[in-house]
């Protein structure tokens, strides 16, 4: 079964969850710069989870180009990923309207985490429908990148009740570890 | 007449709707995991419904895969089908804020017969612009999970009133049914 | 230059439109029928919007297939007839929520009238780039469809006033008589 | 690594910020034309920000038609102008509900200047992947239309502070320069 609608719906579907997270960033009353200062947690919680989409869209890319077919499996995988995705907008707005408390700093912590699963079960999806001795299988290789964010996402939600900044600042450290793209998959 | 722009148009549209679900789980105000529980319903409607659109996704992708040409009447049957899956965010917004309450669970259940029923006008629609003896029409063959799935709705409609519980739990065993994919239109 | 990324744009684009004209039925509170009741005006003006942006979706799937390739004008003229295409959800909203007042359904009729204008623009731009003795100008023809529902759009903003029923009639009337996608285009 | 699905998600992104833009114009309560009066502000935001938009999205077509391959830093430059892109509803709504008043006016003066930087850093770094003897390069020259804009736009957000309008001219006077497409790309 060809890839193609798979890319297009993925497309379409992490096209939209980046950019209905702006409709959190509500229009403010009154029209002066005083109006937008309070809204600078939900701008960076905007930020952050732009840039973790744009990587989870990028790495997509990046993985399914080398893809030779989908499976049924392969299907319910990726759905599996668009949902716990999907779920962003909603524990990027709870952070960001909370300015960065504890507990919505973990429960988005744990977002991040389940993002990280679901992309790792897609992964092992893919390297079974492909054979173990497959050139995609050679190409993932250990994923020590993958191991390092899950221990540093755990780390982060568990520290979010100590100082919910130093989790902040483990979520940027992870997003900029991932910001250069998978060279498994390139040439 | 191809059939990519139609293909294309459905993705973006179902896209658009399995994402538009999340906008329905509305950021609570407080900072505490207490603020969360409430939203169960709404969250627990929220899965059902993203995997029974994610369910329609994948088998419309496995039966175009498989279709030749597409006509008029093709056009209208899958715009039809598209109607009724738009409807889903509303009647999936009301199950899950009403807590399950019978009425809602019956609109819902009500809302799952008319998607399954234009999915099979337009698999009629498919096979006669295809011709009763063509390679598409034998993958059909009795449509047997079809008719199961129409009186499993059709039961848990009447029974909302008895036990709600009930109904939804016949959705999510509908779902599962479906969830492997229609081995009709694989190798 | 190819056609491909205007088709994929146009998708989106009129996808997006059809789907969140959903979000303007909003969920109502109460879980009885009695609810759902007010709701008709709404729901009745989404089918009637869903209706007219399908057939524009269907015919101007039908339209491009034909054409050859895409100058910067018929650009313009494509984005121009997105714009007032986009304003759909905007005088849906408004005719539904007054229940079918003179003024609202009269500036509906006037949306109406915009996009098919706008329309009428893009096939004229489309038939001088491809000149007038192309094959795409002779399957225009005549274009007495095109014209019959101007006047009858026309009409119907004049008879709001009188009778915003008899304006309601005639765009269901104008929408049966575009069901039929345009034959010019086809085989 | 081919360009189609850069393509593919930048149409999606930019067909769903150019469309819930709309969602800024707020159905009025009341079914007279007093009604829509108030709104002009937040239309003709509407229509300046549409008009933007499009020529984004067009302009981002041509130049893409003539790139040969994408590269990890393209995939984020392009990342890039999409985050400042998805900003633009904000801004819009923000001017709009403000009737142009001085701040809100050099906000969105800002947004637009910050557009208009992405997309130069978007141009410089495809040319750095296609070397500076390319065709491609070539074909750029010395993008007087590109620094013309930036002037006007730094010009307009000091002169929102003296008058409005004024700003809001240089808007639709950059807007103007940016109609015809970028004859660079064309054959």
């Amino acid at each position: 079964m060809p890839k193609g609608r798979v890319e297009a719906f993925s497309d379409g579907v992490i096209a939209i969850i980046i950019t209905i997270m702006v409709l959190e960033l509500k229009v403010p009353h009154g029209e002066t710069l005083d109006v937008l200062r309070p809204l600078w947690p939900v701008f960076l919680s905007y930020i952050l989870s732009f840039a973790y989409i744009g990587i989870y869209w990028n790495n997509h890319h990046h993985m399914l180009h080398r893809v030779k077919h989908v499976t049924g499996p392969v299907l319910w995988a990726n759905l599996h990923l668009l949902f716990w995705l999907s779920l962003t907008p909603f524990t990027t707005g709870w952070m960001g309207e909370n300015h960065f408390a504890p507990t919505p700093v973990a429960v988005y912590g744990f977002g991040l985490l389940m993002n990280a699963i679901a992309y790792t079960i897609l992964v092992r999806t893919l390297i079974r429908s492909h054979g173990p001795d497959s050139d995609f299988a050679a190409r993932i290789g250990g994923d020590i990148k993958g191991y390092i964010s899950l221990a540093m996402y755990i780390l982060a939600i568990g520290l979010s009740f100590v100082n919910a900044w130093i989790s902040l600042g483990l979520f940027f450290l992870v997003a900029m570890i991932w910001f250069i793209p998978d060279r498994r998959f390139e040439r």
